[in-house]
């Protein structure tokens, strides 16, 4: 049965939640109950892709899509290629009927929204940072006041990958970031093993990576034939790489994280620069990660360097590791909108549901 | 002698106006005087590259760059590229020293502008539209009121090709949008012999076509990997065209101007498809171009179809005319910047101040 | 019943052709025979995305990849990015076992290859121009010599939406090129009516419509900030066309075509200029357009201008249409790859192996 | 006096050298003699540009351009952009006169040319790997056997700003690789204070660094909304980088240098991960570059990270130097076909012939 269905409040749901619309209907291949979504900030990069694979996924229904800046419009006027024909509406707690929700507002915006729809019984995957720090004074520090928490210690890191288990039994998933997705399944097998002594990660993402706004810094004209560093000072990211390596090895890993931006759309790559704390061969470093990762559905070890384009609009993520005498090289690319925020964000569902945890998203 | 000198009015020029700054000096070739030029609008992508121009130039000197938005940044934190290390300031016409204007705000608001620049003694070159259509109606059935109706009978089109003579006894020229530039240049020859009976010109334009500003219009992820005709109800530059059409051949031309744009940054393609009034040749067709334009420093008719990177960063316009059985095509690339904007208007300061016409854009 | 499994030879499938393979048994969504089709000439463009297309159907068994070029490579090894498990392989007509072919050779060597395929009993959906004029003369004029000249009166032309039932009985399909594929789609519904005194269609299309091949021609370095036309004296999908035109409305139609190439991947916008044959209305025009295509799954008739990143990875032609004074302008856009080539060759192969249209399309 | 006037052997250019060239004439500032120059291997991006700049510098004549592939063919045909009107000869030896060449013949190709061209007095700037590294067995490890071994000792190292009292005297000149060029700028002022333990270099180029050939791997559909790392095993630049860094700071600085390919034309960043010997500070560190640079003409170092764009088409090199905790930043943009190429080329060869560093170059 599927996890939704006992988790959705009765009241709210008494009537089964089948989709009934023809050209859903179409996709239902088993009659297997539905869970009925909201996402919420749709208009958004990551918020519209969310939607759209919900919409497209066989056992879910996209109840409602929301944004605040967009009440009103069509979801497809803004994103015409996912043909979503839903209209965007004000997020009203009130009358939300749905037994799940995928949260895709700002740092900070967030967190008192999770904390409605955690109130109503919903399982929430919330795409910002505001549940992915475990350590509060970490959050401030990088984010300022936190809205919700209280919520904090509940919430499950959504690296499925790293804490498959704890997704599946959590009722509120923080989604990792992009950079963090990226860094984090090239380095958790070294990590967990003691094997880094510190680490450079330089970071490059496509440009829907800086999010809708931005000015004239994300106009076409600033970014085409161009590459830059940025917050090269210090990015929220690093914290987040760095709490999970702590987590994951059990000791503090020095880390050095900067990311540039590329002029393209969708994809990232992270080229990770290890001081292993042994020497280690080709085949021993190869046969690490393939054996990390053999029943991954998700993460592909190769032969040869990752490309981003190898992996768009996938929620793969292929990696490449190389030994040379004083470093380990570790090259990981993702589609930073589907592995890296909404592809994810349903992996983490499905699991949170009780559904195959690939469904919707091959 | 320097037309600019006998031009600026001699209260505000009592000293001679040679450049002394250390950087500049080293370009001054043969102690000529100098025009002091204010760049107004030069925030934007025409008018901070009509910055740099002058700045660069042997015989201007660049006073003052102004911006309505940007007034106290340096211009190179806007465009660190151009290396004009001036700071922009809010345009206050009771200060301005010199001998010379560049005008680049947008329609509607140059106008009075370029009203307070005359009535100083400057020469003016306008980038908007407002002093190119010689009919005010047309003038206000698309841009609204005109802020210096006075002025239009005065202004003289900046298409240097067509225009030459006029430009160089004018005080105020009207830069030619770019689409009018790349389209009159492909057609004028036609047009001349009244070739023409009809026209369609498909135009492509890359992005800095489209302004700094727009938002997501402009956003790179809206842009990358895209291309969408627009405005196909009617673009303001068509009245453009077909008014220059009919003054060059004495009779109306039917047109029909569809532009697109595509994911560059400069440069300009227009495709025309000439139904022509009698059969032409191939070889007819290429002796009107070369004849036509044999002289030009700024136009090549090549012998293969143009590209608009053959262009780039120059002032140059490169057409390729074909002879098919009912039609004549005509293919025009400029970049829309220079040739299309701040070359141009180069160009044509040149002229008005009689200095050599091809002067700092080589 | 699938059509397929009447049509392939009982002597070379005796066996039930149910695929086998754990991956994609999972897609098996009911027990209906599955069509095992080969694909030749899978290291092109095209033919690598009709194998995906294949491989990912849920009633079609990829059987076999072959390439001339590349022969002995993995799949994905050329492109990583479809994840298809199959090597290249030599084309072997005396071992092929399958009930279907999709043919990606180039034009001239492809007709050869289909004629081996028919003599087998396959079923066969060929990507080349081979088979897609119905006159002789004009093919030899445009390709030379034609390889088997008896197929080409048995063979349909592909264009779905207007020959759907002669594609349903058809056992040799010529798809059509990507240009007539969007040219087409935006001018049958006025052909059919008459309304097109002559027509200028300037076509753009991104870059994987070049080939593979190419050299200098297709260098990231000759085509990125770039714009150019291309075969601007005649090119030969304009017989195709016109040939099309003729057949729709029953007279000739005067055409003008120039292709364009634009700086991008996938994708492809015709801008069609129509002098009608009497004056049309905005509101008679749509709803001429609305009614011709209201029930197509895979043609939008869209209420602004088409881009062609609304339609990347879709099956999908979004034509706008907007009548001006003098002119009708229509707008279409889709992926050259898909609705241009490979997407539009499995929705023939579904109508002819008598599956659901959109089956492994959406 | 021009240098060149007296290197070039007087049998052959009994006459002065001046050029007569009526495009060229206007060129010519003060009646100075000129330097003729032949430019091997013009064909290439890097020849190519170095030609062009030859063409438009004020006291340098463009006699003649070779091309091993392109013979007979007019350059601009191959490069409209350049316009240089010389047609691409094969090179013969024989009859070469010029004052100096620049050799942009590949790796191993070079050599013989080189040796050739100093066997007739000229002098020479080669842009291949040749005569960079000074160290023989190293050469022959990354390169293979040597054509002229023993023309190694009297080459200069032709990174202008660390060598230019050599370089002023040389009559060979090893122009660096594009990625030395950013990675040394960026590391020679801590080189130098001895303060690097150790380096990761992340490099990232535009695709004319790849060069003219390439096939698949130079396509536009490989490249687009792409990045990957390359050479992850090791690259050949990186014994270039070692060998400068241990001449700069007289002791082995460990380097991890991996390139990567970005989806644009022309541009380089190099990010650069120092391990410092010792903490030093923001204020500290930005002292240090600007010491290091503050009389360079072609070094900016600036106040926020650089953009590749910002040094487009320009012989700059833009410095960003960052204090973190554990780490020192340094990022330096280049254009990798002028400072990484043709534009240090020209920067030499002024150089050593006596003229103005920065002639030409602006």
């Amino acid at each position: 049965m599927c996890a939704a269905a006992s988790r959705g409040p009765s009241s709210r749901s008494a009537e089964p939640s089948v989709a009934e619309g023809a050209g859903k209907a179409g996709q239902r291949l088993d009659g297997a109950p539905t869970a009925r979504v909201i996402v919420a900030g749709a208009s958004g990069f990551a918020g519209a892709l969310a939607a759209q694979l919900v919409w497209r996924h066989p056992h879910l229904e996209l109840v409602e899509v929301t944004s605040r800046s967009d009440a009103g419009r069509p979801l497809s006027d803004l994103y015409p290629r996912y043909r979503v024909p839903l209209e965007l509406a004000e997020l009203d707690p009130g009358r939300i009927e749905a037994d799940a929700a995928i949260v895709a507002y700002p740092h900070g915006v967030s967190a008192p929204v999770v904390a409605d729809m955690r109130g109503l019984g919903l399982s929430v995957v919330d795409l910002s940072a505001d549940f992915r720090l475990g350590d509060l004074p970490t959050y401030e520090h990088w984010y300022g006041e936190h809205g919700a928490p209280d919520l904090l210690e509940g919430a499950v890191y959504g690296l499925t990958e790293l804490h498959r288990d704890a997704v599946r039994e959590a009722e509120l998933v923080a989604n990792p970031g992009c950079y963090p997705t990226a860094a984090l399944l090239a380095l958790a097998p070294l990590a967990r093993e003691g094997l880094i002594d510190d680490v450079v990660v330089d970071a490059k993402s496509g440009i829907s990576g800086s999010g809708r706004g931005g000015g004239d810094a994300n106009h076409f004209v600033t970014l085409d034939e161009n590459t830059t560093p940025y917050k090269t000072e210090g990015h929220r990211h690093e914290p987040e790489i760095s709490e999970q390596l702590r987590i994951a090895g059990g000791r503090d890993v020095p880390l050095t994280f900067v990311p540039h931006l590329l002029p393209l759309d969708q994809g990232e790559l992270v080229s990770c620069y290890v001081r292993p704390s042994r020497e280690i061969s080709q085949d021993e470093a190869e046969e690490l990660f393939r054996g990390a990762y053999e029943n991954e559905p998700f993460v592909e070890v190769a032969e040869a360097p990752p490309g981003v384009r190898d992996v768009r609009d996938t929620n793969l993520c292929r990696i490449r590791v190389v030994s040379r005498p004083d470093r380990l090289l570790v090259f990981a690319a993702i589609d930073n909108l589907w592995k890296g925020a909404a592809g994810q964000a349903i992996q983490n569902l499905n699991l949170m549901l009780g559904l195959p945890e690939t469904e919707g998203l091959e």
